[in-house]
Parts: structure tokens; C-alpha cells; sequence
């Protein structure tokens, strides 16, 4: 058990943040990566669409003999957690009740923000974790659909991502919250023109750094983790453009993505049928 | 024959513009129309993805009667109209050849640009058409891929959107072309835009406009074309997010977008599955 992989799955790219995360917080495990880029973005979409294809990338790891999931897409982990936990028999976390805990620890005045897709924000699932832990805080949610595409498009630090991001955060600043949580994997690459718009008193969260800790310490506490640098390896599937996926890849991960296997999405649809007809 | 609807379909919402051109030039004409919401968007997949969709979506089409089909979506048309057409038995047509045609035809000094998305641009589809009908032509095509979700967010207008429209358009601005083809169902949400970067000399295409003449035409001439308003109808089908199409739909079509049906994305694939299984 200790030296199989930890299966990874994102809509697409942006994923690969927690990938970067895992590796400082975990150096000894080895990874398995899925990035579903024949179907990304998953926060424009409904509830049973990205339940659908988060049952069929969970199916496709665990068949690849993780030991451990984790939904690094914000939006899935929203909608889908609860379905994605009924589908495979292996543990399955999510980036939400990580960014959560986050969150509570590092605010003050008891007042939290949380940026997401429409998708995620409409879910209300960060505002449920929140108030899990901490009954009485503030939280104030707000979707900010153009970062994505900001992000992607390398437009960090550019006027035109300022000027949108002063018109998106503007309430929530004004609403001051003394700390925000990225709730999307593309958010950190626009950290610094959030932290412009924001100010210096409010802590930003970053679910990717979140999520990699308590992966690590849940490991070492069902004595699953890893004890050796021998046999660690990183590999890489996705549903489409696998030269693009490694290219603005590098810009998440801080590495090489390499190596990068394309998976036919008719396979992921046939995968999916035998096991459910299988149950 | 002349009563069977003319299907079209397109990525998502988009290309509901041809719909709305579509009533205008032919307003006996009924309309079943598929918009892949729970796939969208297109522009940034590979050839092979958007031919395995369009193959899906023209089937599904041809299934309801549809005696031509239109492909909306400027990138499926650029990648996937061949495969399209060898799918279905029903006539095919596509965006860029229309587009082409309106831009050799508006330009005086021979100097046309293109505007769209990364794979439409990639694959030179637009270049191409247009040295099909005016082989000294020059041509000048540039990807916008924050067109898009601008677009899709209402930004038009914005100062930030203004800022975006400068940086890409600038190089087709400065080469002097006359004509500027809109080569994205999306981008006449941002002609004002465009038209203030451009300046008051480079005429705007919208391929939706073109299409909808040489449909109209070459109804006419198959003498397909319906002649009665009685039973004319429109239908909507999605793949996903019904109630945010018809929602942002009414943008594009500037009319309500009603009925609108949602479709399984598992039904697509089996359609698919179940007609290649018989060839």
C-alpha cells in the first residue's frame, strides 16, 4: 500500500498547484495526475454534468491503483465529493474542507471572504465548511468568472486584470474581511493583483498548500505514506492536447510535466458504463 | 422534404446568432438547434475532440428530420466539417466559407483579417477559403482567446475589455487591413469594441449574416426551402445548464429561447457509438 501512487484529478491544468504542493509537502509519493482538458471548465457547468465526470476520472485512478484521491478542482470538490466517495472504494478528499480550516485559523476578525467559479459559489459548499468549524464567522462568497481565463491567458500583473479585479473584490473589500480564500486552482496565478486590490491586512488561503498538509499528516496517520525516494514517479493523463497541457503545464507546477499520456474520452465514457453496470 | 426542420448547432450559446439571422433571411424556416453546453467551449480542443463532438451533434441532428445542417460554431467548421460531412447523409454547411465570401467581397485594398479562436486560427481554415476565392488576397489572422469569456460576461463596454481589444488588435490595426472577419459566433457581442479599436474604415463581418444568405440561397435552389409560416417551429437542445442557456441565449438571439430540451451527454455517445457500430 505505502509506495502506490496518489491519484490527483482537476477539469484541467490548474491542478497541478496542488501537484507543486504535494511534492514539497510529500517528496517520497509518487503521483498520478488527471486532467480532464477534452471537457475543462467544470464551473460553468451543473451539478450531474461534473458529478458524471468526476465518477469517470475517480473510476480511472483508482483503476491506475491509488491509494489515496484528491479532487484538486475547487468546483468538483463542491458538487461532487459525496458521489465521487460513493463511487470508488478508496479514500477521497477534496480541496474545500482543507481551504476551510485555512481559513478559520489564519482570520482575526472573524470575517472571511471566498472567491470561486460560479459554480462553486453557487454551491454554497466553502460558506457549509466554513460554518462547520466555526458557527459564528462571517463569510462573504462572490464568483469572479473572467480570472480563469485571465489566468490562462498569462494576464497577471496587466492593467485590464486589475481593473477587473478592483470591479470583482471591490465588495469584499469594503466588506472588510481580514482573509480570502482562492477558491479555484487558477486564482494563485493572479495572487499578486488580488493582493493589490486587497490590501496588505488580508491573508490570502490557498487551498492547493492547504489540501497537500493535511494529505501528508492523514498518510502518516494510516501509516500509508511512503518511505522511500526510490520508487517515486509522476505521471500525467489527459482527455486532449497533451503538448498544450505540458507547455502552460510548467507555469503551475514549477517543473516539467512529463510524462503525458492522452486518454480517449469514448474510454472514460466505456469505463464508467462497465462499472456501473457491474454494481 | 420542405417542411423538415434546418438544423444548426454550435459549441454552446453562440451560435444562436445564426439562429437569429437564420429567422431573419428565412422566416418560414423551422430550426432544431443543439448547443454542447456541458462541453463547451471549443476553441481551445484539439481537431480530434471537436470532429468527435460535431460527428455526435450532426447525428443527433440528422435524427430529427433535419434537411441541411448548419455548423454555427467557427471552430468546428474550421476543424471537423469533412468528418462531418461524411457522418451524416443530410447537406452540410459551415461558418467559414460564408465568412469568406463576405470578406472578399467587402474589401478594396485586399488586405482582409480574421479574427477567432486558437484552434479556428491554428488551422488556417480561414486563410485557406478565402485564397479559394481570391488567390492575392492578403490575409492576416490572429487568435482573441479572452474574447470569449468577455464576451460571455457582458464586458462589452468596459474599459478593461478596451484595454484587451488594443493589445490584440493593434498588429491588424497597424498591417491596414479593410475587413476584419468576426471569425467567432461570440465576438458580435463586442462589435462596438472592435469597431473603436478598428476605426471607422475596416468593415466588420459576421459570418452569422453571410451564412444565413447562402442558406437562404441554396434552399431556394434545391427548392427545399419551406413556403408556409404554419408550421414553422424553433426547438433548443443542450447538453447541459438549460436555464442559463435560455437565459444567456436571449443576448444572442434577442428573442425568449423556448423550449429548450436537455440531452444526456451518455446519449450522445451512444448515438455515436451505435451508428459507427452499423457502418
Amino acid at each position: 500500500m505505502k509506495e502506490r501512487p496518489i491519484g490527483v484529478f482537476d477539469s484541467g491544468v490548474g491542478g497541478l498547484t496542488v501537484v507543486h504542493a504535494l511534492r514539497e509537502a510529500c517528496p517520497h509519493e509518487s503521483i498520478v495526475y488527471f486532467g480532464d482538458t477534452g471537457r475543462y471548465p467544470y464551473g460553468v457547468r451543473s451539478k450531474r454534468v461534473i458529478v458524471e465526470f468526476s465518477r469517470q476520472l475517480a473510476l480511472f485512478l483508482e483503476r491506475e491503483q491509488c491509494k489515496f484521491l484528491i479532487i484538486a478542482c475547487n468546483t468538483a470538490s463542491a458538487l461532487a465529493i459525496d458521489e465521487t466517495r460513493q463511487t470508488v472504494d478508496v479514500e477521497v478528499i477534496g480541496v474545500i474542507e482543507p481551504g476551510a480550516l485555512g481559513a478559520v485559523q489564519a482570520t482575526r476578525n472573524n470575517h472571511i471572504g471566498v472567491i470561486g467559479t460560479e459554480a462553486t459559489i453557487n454551491s454554497s459548499s466553502y460558506v457549509s465548511a466554513i460554518h462547520a468549524l466555526k458557527p459564528d464567522a462571517q463569510v462573504t462568497a462572490l464568483a469572479c468568472p473572467l480570472f480563469v481565463a485571465l489566468a490562462e491567458e498569462g494576464y497577471s500583473g496587466k492593467e485590464a486584470t486589475r481593473l477587473v479585479a478592483e470591479e470583482y473584490l471591490a465588495p469584499l473589500r469594503d466588506a472588510g474581511v481580514d482573509t480570502l480564500v482562492l477558491g479555484c486552482t487558477h486564482y494563485p496565478l493572479l495572487k499578486s493583483d488580488i493582493a493589490e486590490v486587497m490590501g496588505p491586512n488580508v491573508t490570502l488561503i490557498d487551498s492547493a498548500t492547504e489540501v497537500a498538509r493535511v494529505v501528508g499528516d492523514r498518510l502518516r496517520l494510516r501509516n500509508h505514506h511512503s518511505e522511500t525516494h526510490e520508487t517515486t514517479s509522476y505521471r500525467y493523463f489527459v482527455s486532449d492536447t497533451p503538448e498544450k497541457f505540458a507547455r502552460v503545464g510548467k507555469r503551475f507546477l514549477g517543473h516539467d510535466v512529463a510524462p503525458v499520456t492522452l486518454i480517449d474520452l469514448e474510454d472514460l465514457h466505456h469505463l464508467h458504463d462497465t462499472t456501473i453496470s457491474k454494481q
